[in-house]
């Protein structure tokens, strides 16, 4: 503690105009502190993004050799095996490896590689949901196409990309929301490129608490 | 997108326990990164620490000039002004200055001085609160002794450290309450060091918030 400070060194309007100027200035300086310790994290965070890739593509194959490894961590955990039906269980028994991929910055979002058996269900060997954070912080996603094998009865599902901005909902069409319901909750997840409500959790409970 | 690969290798008993044994391995390894990752981010944090100290203490002193620059910025803040009454105010009145201070490694804690002028009130100059963290991950708190000038009326405050572990929490007695009203919340938070309910988020406005 210091000694003390009884006396005050109190300032007329010009030293105050002056004071707030100089306050100013070193904000400023503070201000820019922070952005520099903001990017240096982030380099930080870039660069074990690196180190751990190698790591993360050698336990993916190990883990892609392990019969039902990945349908029994889906229905292990709590909060997606309560989302988790039947037809679920049912497709996600060929899913062989999931790969989780943050874009080279980080910060600007990441993707989630799901790479399927041979399966009576859809023709595609790795489907990809993607999720990017644009420059004016504007969350869109897009998902592959599903070649579904059984379209006549199926229909198209919804797929490609879309823009959601704060706030913003876009609802499904009733007929698409069926069809992709057919499939159980993870396919109409993934085919669900709008975000809306708990959709992205789905993606967040895979990259950073099941990866 | 890799080419379709519909054959499976699948692993004998054997096979599969060694795969879970470097599964393990691998997973060691991501672990042992992700440690190294958090201590490079808290160097980096350490250092800005560093750098932005001269900085602060620049822009304190400066502040510490201007009559009622901390009375003014706690009651425009929303969120202090609504806790905030006319005892308050009258203490408050006399705040010449608020120092915010890191512990060196930053997890451990914090300590927020305040300087008065003199006052009609006590006659510390400087009394700081200070938040620790054990390496137990307990909450400590204690806070400078406040010498009161008008003991008969209002006794002794609370003061010294006490230590709180998660859910605990230490009803202060009516009569010391009583004692700390009279002199607002601002002086009661100050002496609680029983960090009861939103005791510590006073602490973090003026920490994140106002600092």
């Amino acid at each position: 503690m210091s000694a003390p400070n009884t006396k005050q060194i109190r300032l007329d309007e010009a030293e105050m105009q002056k004071a707030f100027e100089v306050i100013g200035d070193v904000q400023n300086e503070i201000d820019r502190l922070n952005e520099q310790a903001s990017e240096e994290i982030l380099q930080v965070e870039q660069k074990y993004n690196k180190l751990r890739q190698p790591n993360y593509k050698k336990r993916s194959d190990l883990i892609s050799k392990i019969p039902s490894f990945w349908i029994s961590v889906f229905l292990n955990h709590p909060q997606l095996s309560s989302c988790l039906d039947q037809n679920d269980e049912n497709i996600l028994q060929y899913l062989k490896r999931v790969d989780v991929e943050e874009h080279d910055d980080i910060k600007s979002g990441y993707r989630i590689k799901f790479t399927f058996d041979t399966n009576p269900y859809f023709d595609n060997d790795v489907i990809v949901k993607e999720f990017s954070v644009t420059e004016s912080s504007e969350t869109t996603c897009k998902s592959t196409a599903i070649r579904w094998k059984n379209e006549a009865k199926n229909g198209q599902s919804t797929s490609s990309s879309s823009k959601k901005s704060d706030g913003e909902t876009r609802k499904r069409s009733h007929d698409t929301e069926n069809n992709n319901n057919d499939h159980g909750a993870f396919m109409s997840w993934f085919t669900d490129t709008n975000g809306e409500g708990s959709n992205d959790e789905f993606g967040e409970v895979i990259k950073d608490d099941i990866f």
